[in-house]
């Protein structure tokens, strides 16, 4: 039997809650983050001997966070979280690598009735969140950016049939049926010197549009679609993951009372649902497990 | 000592998810909503001796709600919430109460790049929701209606100063803050014969126009300037109660590395929070504090 | 149409953590609650002008929870509160009512293998929360204590059949199903000089013993039991009041497949859930309905 | 540029809550289980073109962990997930690998006044939840075991000094601090024919004494002193993972007050929180990190 010696280990402030406000102009903008910093390196002596001269304090890394927004703003997600693995990999010889992750929450201008969108006043728009994890090892930079719960439904083109007949199968086939999911998709970029904006809301649009658009035979058929078509449109992307639960909604059997439900009347679940997780992948690219770790439930 | 009785009681099916599509059209509307239904009325037997003859089981209340669904569609949640205590408190004897909660989650249409809005694909739209809590006792109907987790924020606009130093203070005053909150409002309507989208939509916009324009000294005097609007608007509205908490944010400060921070870079704190919470009144409207029982934290 | 005033109105600061740690003796006693305060009073001016002359900042509340709790501890929830509560009505003349809840979390000594129970080291317990909500209105002191969280299931011991087979009903009769809640209790006791811990810890007990023991044809019937069983052992307690979901658990079907299943084999759903709410009350008690505002789901 | 492709895939049915009764006897014996199934395999044809004729439905999956529980009982949760995963791999060619989660929640006897441990009534005892995580690969039987939310606190006996002054530190040296964290450690079993049960209970507690024991120079250092002890006592574990947020407890300041604060009141934080992860691994043990795939957040 081997010794015991210390694995892979990484540290840091987790969910630092960030507003930042550009008053430049009469028109603020705000950005409203969460950012996770953590690092990897030297710091074996922490752990084994609770000697700390090399510890970066977490303390410390979350007034960075704040320190830097002061120095240069937020900017897009991807940017921000560049800048903070560089602070960290560039400054400290024990900082071996840093792990970067920031959520961006959207805010949207409230509209007026008599004076149209609002110079300071806003509303939060969606529980979608918008996110990007930069992992920069040495000189080695890996942007693998996303969003999750993006919650959409169709109520309609969506068959699902074929599935054998094997033991413990009850499901009853069917070519029409409502099909939702929160779509968490994160996708890595080749390079780090893209218009994040642009490039963010333009994959957004495609997943949307091929979700509409998709006539689907399973959840499966519709995922891979909408990850072969972001892939087509972007060739700064390398991969692009999902994991899309499959929301049930069932029909309501209102048989007993005489009554027909030709497909209106739906029961919407909980637990347990159906769990699709796939990646596509554009072939010849190396992989990058490492940057994956901890963002999608699989490799 | 006195003997020992039943006091209020009432039961019921909470959080029925509920779907609904309609298909008269290709363009599908879909409805989701969350019910929960309760009655009150001649069920001591139950509770004393087990004898459920007169118990409606909560079962079956669900399943009425799917199939009031199916006859005639779910519609405004009043509406809805208005057919399903119309439907307990005159059809059974034993039912002297119903009180019928019906929340309403939003959906937008995809609006694809080719296509525009599209016909059967939607989005989740926010985590708002609109609420109704319709409580029929005997003929007497009351509408309570409103919104909850409606998320505002201004970046500047905002002052407190001017309170007591009394002992334990240290805050320190400001005529510049962040101000932010997560609006929940309830406003009893007179009558249940309303236009009740429209009224929302119009109740829904003076609260966003009154948060975004008003000049706050206090949270406090920001609500009832939100208050004060709708009830100004909305003769129809006999009352309006909120419930908001003080989102706090704080300005970080950065003078320990000589960063000055003038209204920036803020950090956006969970708990402890205020919480501010007031009714804004018509005079000369018996109060109704029955219908209000559960619905916000205070009477 | 009458004017337009401010009706009822309270504010303050929730959810102050707070844990106090006894060190007197080596062996650690660790308190931790989660304080809300909320002030009553002569308000008005801050809502209608702004002017915040009279307004004890919500900051200055939580820092007096901190306070009080350094000079003297904190203790039975119930004392605490009792003396937030005379703190703010006894001090300021503009303050007419105070509202204190706290919740208590459990934690439990980690006993060790070698050295039993520790000194200072500690295990969460449980979800279980002790709670508590003193309203003072001038000399006027209630106090509302009870539990939430406490999930408790039978495996047996539980009928549910004789229900009315009205429209809609599918619902079948049983005299053998798991009956599981998540028991939410509040009882407000007669006067506040008890010894509160003792108080909770028998009742808390009554209301284990009594659904542990009673044979249910009904959650309506436990849950009556389990008040009466309390108000019968508590001559202190004026009436509690109980909030408690039915946590489906429905027998799976097997039978499609050849297999029974008698009683083994339950699915535990979440959504929706039956909702049982009573009041059990001791007759000639007066109704202090102001007292329970927000702190159950019905008066 | 590559082609596009399908890469990693899996899918399945999520969180199938399944409680199950041993009723062979008068004293029932409960076991409440979440079971996630995922398959890996043969399933390109799905996504590809929407041909389900390989697809065992999640549906089916479902109703797969009922049957088995009917047939065999639950027992361990690794017992369990290994059946259930060599029912999937060794029973349908397309299934290359199966990965089954199984979590335990755990409940305790209601012991009542009179009548001490209950034969059929039960209470949840807490929100900590024991896990395992069964991957199979053909003949290959991983087994990775753990506990999540096992939420523990010291009182003293932490220190956190001797971190750099690096630029943004404001954190003070302190030699007596609060130390709480919830502990989630997950570890991988050697062999898959072990007294799973006993093996649960004993490094659980080896965790518990270890954390309260061990006199703490960081927290970094406290999860390295609980891995070794793990591992040094349990030869049949290769390796043990840990996520532990470092809950941060700050002294409240009352010093403004003329009120000194010899560690006795705090407040208890949300966010941000330090995230300390790291593995305790023996030597010479091969990688496995497909197994460990989205169990932790790292690799």
């Amino acid at each position: 039997m081997g010794g015991i010696s210390l694995g892979y280990n990484q540290y840091g402030k987790a969910e630092c809650r960030l507003v930042h406000v550009d008053r430049s102009t009469p028109t603020h903008q705000i950005t409203d983050v969460t950012v996770t910093s953590q690092l990897i390196g030297d710091f074996a002596d922490t752990h084994l001997t609770g000697d700390n001269s090399k510890v970066i304090a977490t303390d410390t890394q979350k007034n960075t966070v704040y320190a830097l927004a002061r120095q240069g703003g937020v900017g897009a997600p991807e940017a921000f979280a560049l800048r903070l693995a560089r602070y960290f990999v560039d400054g400290f010889e024990q900082v071996h690598r840093a792990r970067q992750e920031v959520l961006l929450h959207g805010w949207e201008r409230i509209s007026t009735s008599t004076g149209g969108p609002h110079d300071h006043a806003f509303r939060r728009d969606s529980s979608e969140t918008r996110t990007t994890v930069v992992t920069k090892h040495g000189a080695d930079e890996l942007v693998i950016s996303g969003l999750s719960d993006l919650v959409v439904l169709k109520s309609t083109g969506s068959e699902f049939h074929g599935f054998p007949d094997v033991p413990y199968t009850s499901l009853v086939e069917t070519n029409d049926r409502i099909l939702a999911t929160s779509v968490t998709a994160r996708w890595r970029y080749l390079g780090t010197d893209l218009d994040w904006d642009k490039a963010f809301a333009s994959i957004r649009r495609i997943l949307l549009d091929t979700f509409a658009d998709h006539h689907s035979l399973s959840l499966q058929q519709t995922l891979y679609a909408m990850g072969e078509a972001a892939l087509t449109a972007h060739p700064e992307l390398a991969e692009i993951r999902f994991s899309m639960p499959n929301k049930h909604h069932f029909l309501v059997d209102l048989s007993p009372w005489g009554l027909e439900n030709p497909n209106e009347v739906w029961y919407a679940a909980d637990r347990p649902y159906g769990l699709i997780e796939a990646a596509v992948t554009r072939d010849d690219m190396p992989a990058d497990e490492a940057a994956w770790a901890g963002i999608t439930g699989f490799c």
